[in-house]
């Protein structure tokens, strides 16, 4: 089976609890995504990433950037490991984004045109062209379970008439992504292992910050008809309110039987929130790049989230773990003075510990949602 | 019991097999100590190194450094945490060099007089003096199991002038470390905790290249009767020969009922080699810094040590492991095409999987060193 999305409850304010099925494992949703760039979640190592979480389930489901592994190692070379998953021997669901948001975020030189984006490397300053097309084959032979179609991400602010031209492009490559997409997806290096099965092509709901655009990109992409959505464009520089409308008014013209993915988003306040809306998977570089920059999430006696500053001097002598009430393999082991001593001395230790901790945050967040969801609710407790 | 050492077989080599008790646990020698410079074990969770080596025995013991802790994060803090296991979360033997090796080695300014050194840290230019009497209050207040005298280590090459003053001075400050040591040993942070153990000072036999030297400095600390001796002064940059010339005849002055250390060896042949001699102890930062170069070791099929630069092009598609006859958690599930393309890309998780790998190598390699000796010689492979 390629794909299968099965609502089993869905809540008052709209969350929803359901199996996401995938060719590599099922995922219980709403999900949290750690993101793993260059196909290794930084600092992680990936039999730890399977522990982490409540009751040791690890993470369910992680993410791959397709630039990154396009320019380094190379999507053919990946191909020829038998994909991704074998690559850096990640056995369960994973997915990739498109490449188009660091095309233009770390591209040194680009032109966009109709056709597509030719881009100099942020590596190495070499050349390189990315149309729809080619985002496809290059997800194709990455071989994630999840792929997602080439879009062009609006700069915010933009005005409404940038905005609204950038989405008509972004539904070109969308279409463009499909059509493509639907011809070689069987070359997916794991199709016949597994059974026939191929990867899943999501659309990106695009409009900026304009509510009349965000719907004509929501029906153009339904139209399309696609086995999940995105909702892109998000988390670029708005105050958090309007992130938060463009999300509530786009679910509402999304289909509801299948999954629905809001793009780079956020804090564990937010990951809450907006699953608790109905958004069924998320992802973010937060937990692990915040780690390494030594900010560790808790929560106060109320739940409510604490970011700490693990480098602070207040913490040199604290024999307490981050989070008193968390679970993780590092509050279960190592003391705020330890944590402090590591970062403070550059010791890469700390990165790791900080990570996890940080990660196993995360998925305990919406562990809670889930049971939240499905009627067993618990207490704030970070499991 | 602060110390025990129960020899309990002697190869014809010299090579002995022995149970070496501290306070934190029992030993088995020969023995290699992963490093630990400042508490942590350089990208190496202590979890992982509780599992490493052959049949997921883990360390059996590590190392910390005098001089790295007492200028962060201090070794009052440390002594206030409960020493430097409980800081760390290490629960099994450790032992501390006595900091002089980076008294010498990384301070911006020294001065040595008979009473001590002045330095300057090389981390802020801030001044401090070392002295005998200092380095064991610093190494009591950290509490590992084994502390070291305070010692000028002579730079290679020395004429013999130089060398014979110094290793006076090393003479004089071995005697007063003893005095001091004796009188305060009870205040290391478990004393009470661990039923009235104290740790145990090891002597440092110097005398550079000179086998009358040599001769001297072991006469000398036999006589001042320590637990345990350690051959210092070596893997100064002297060829390898020479190296093992002075293990040699240094050894036969020894006592043979108590631990023999040689402080900073070696490639794996070279661990290998001196503990069939008879070399009870070896530490050695080689392991994981080697690793973080990207420097992994293997076996050839005859059993001789290859040493592997992973970020070699020819690597680049190899889907086997770094060894394939290795039994570490990363020859288990990760690729060399894997393990270069995280070196490559500057992957934080490439450092922990190459120094984890190395750890395991050296761990397995004296494994087969006891098994030998105790009779039960294994096969070359790398276990």
């Amino acid at each position: 089976m390629s794909i299968s999305f099965d609502v089993q409850r869905t809540a008052e304010g709209g969350g929803r609890r359901a199996a996401l099925t995938l060719p590599h494992g099922v995922v219980e949703t709403p999900v949290f995504m750690p993101v793993g760039t260059a196909a290794s979640v930084k600092a992680v190592e990936q039999g730890v990433l399977e522990k982490i979480g409540p009751e040791n389930r690890g993470a369910q489901i992680i993410l791959a950037n397709t630039y990154h592994l396009y320019l380094r190692p190379g999507h053919e070379l990946i191909a020829r490991a038998g994909g991704v998953h074998r690559f850096m021997s990640w056995e369960r669901p994973m997915l990739t984004d498109s490449g188009g948001f660091q095309v233009f975020s770390l591209s040194s030189l680009r032109k966009v045109t109709q056709d597509g984006v030719e881009f100099r490397s942020h590596l190495d300053g070499s050349k390189h062209f990315f149309s729809p097309e080619h985002s496809m084959d290059v997800q194709i032979a990455l071989g994630a379970d999840i792929a997602m179609v080439f879009d062009e991400c609006v700069e915010h602010p933009a005005t409404y008439e940038r905005t609204r031209d950038s989405m008509g492009l972004t539904h070109a490559w969308a279409q463009r992504s499909k059509d493509h997409f639907e011809l070689h997806k069987h070359r997916v290096p794991w199709h016949e292992a597994l059974g026939g099965a191929t990867q899943s092509l999501f659309g990106i709901v695009q409009g900026g910050m304009y509510v009349d655009l965000r719907k004509e990109s929501a029906d153009r992409l339904v139209e399309m008809d696609f086995p999940g959505y995105a909702i892109g464009g998000l988390a670029v520089g708005e105050p958090r309110e309007v992130t938060r409308e463009m999300i509530a008014r786009t679910l509402e013209w999304l289909p509801k039987d299948k999954p629905r993915y809001v793009m780079g988003v956020g804090y564990p306040d937010e990951i809450e929130e907006y699953a608790k809306m109905g958004v069924d998977m998320m992802d973010c570089v937060l937990p692990t790049r915040a780690g390494r920059h030594g900010l560790v999430f808790a929560r106060d006696a109320d739940g409510v989230v604490v970011r700490m500053n693990i480098k602070r001097k207040e913490y040199a002598e604290d024999p307490g773990p981050i989070d008193a009430s968390c679970g993780c393999m590092v509050c279960a082991r190592y003391s705020r003075a330890y944590l402090r001593h590591l970062f403070v001395s550059g010791e890469p230790l700390g990165l790791t510990l900080n990570s996890v901790h940080n990660l196993h945050f995360y998925l305990a967040t919406m562990e809670r949602v889930r049971a939240d969801i499905a009627g067993t609710a618990r207490s704030h407790s970070t499991l």
